[in-house]
């Protein structure tokens, strides 16, 4: 009896996976306004009243994509010390293993108008600046925004450009490379 | 009579400009196939014909649009051992005096479907293969990778994050910072 509804827990986690992968994949290509539930749904291979018993509305949906709060929470899930070559690590492990990236999405901001705008500040403060919280000394916003932003340059290249080396190196030898380059604005 | 031709010529390359600026816009918020001449036109405030006199038809303009190899002259030029603060001061300076990025349209790759695989062959064609040639030393390609991805995410940062801090910063402040993080990757 205990573990009988791990199955189905595990069900409707896969299939709520499934639609916000479904939506970020159109965030990135379409308006946001051009967007309909119904449209997620079939990319995500569900029926559209399961989008809306999962999320509610599309506004609903679509204030949980535009969130980087579970994503940050893992990103930045390393003691300071490590956290640079953590985070390249993190972000490789996305891109391959699932496809996604935990910062990318703010690089279509320009699509969606108003909604671009939910989408920086949201950023800024889910990410950026829980990052500058942690750091000491001087220029901490800054260093913050030089230290994501070498980690955004990184999922583009991955995801976007597809750069052929990088898809082939080992993710350890790239975090090698890269990560003090992170760290470097972490702890100067 | 010398210098008679220079005001239209320079009308002639600011007029090239706005459309060239104009198409860009459009391309980082439509997919390729939604946008027309006309609306390029209408946004660089000039006629349709004057599009087609500069750039001949609208695939024209947008292999002119989707190629990166005059901005890749601007960008690589500098001796490799500084290459790396010029290359993050030349994104800075695009982004700050004209709102442009010689490299950030390759985000915006997703949009464009066939077009954007042509983005991406030009983006390693022009810019990073072109690079790695000027590299020594084992992972050139790695290496001329990973110091773009580090370009791209300051385009990004600046220019759609709109990071504040980085914004508010001055430019010699942030290549100093961040230079040598790129140039590790040149000259390791």
């Amino acid at each position: 009896m205990t573990t009988a509804p791990a199955p189905a827990r595990r069900d409707a986690e896969a299939t709520k996976a499934a639609i916000l992968k479904a939506a970020r994949h159109l965030l990135a290509r379409h308006a946001h306004a051009d967007i309909t539930l119904k449209a997620v749904a079939e990319r995500a291979g569900v029926s559209p009243p399961l989008v809306v018993k999962y999320f509610g509305n599309k506004d609903a949906l679509f204030a949980r994509v535009m969130s980087f709060d579970t994503d940050a929470d893992d990103l930045l899930d390393a003691p300071l010390a490590g956290l640079g070559r953590h985070m390249v690590q993190h972000v490789l492990a996305s891109q391959r293993d699932r496809g996604a990236d935990p910062l990318l999405r703010i690089a279509f901001a320009p699509l969606h108008g108003d909604h671009g705008d939910v989408l920086r500040a949201n950023f800024r403060a889910q990410v950026t600046d829980r990052l500058a919280a942690r750091l000491t000394g001087p220029d901490a916003g800054l260093r913050a925004e030089l230290a994501v932003a070498a980690l955004i340059g990184v999922g583009v290249m991955y995801g976007i450009a597809r750069g052929p080396h990088l898809r082939e190196s080992d993710p350890d030898e790239v975090a090698d490379r890269y990560g003090p380059l992170v760290q470097a604005q972490l702890t100067p």
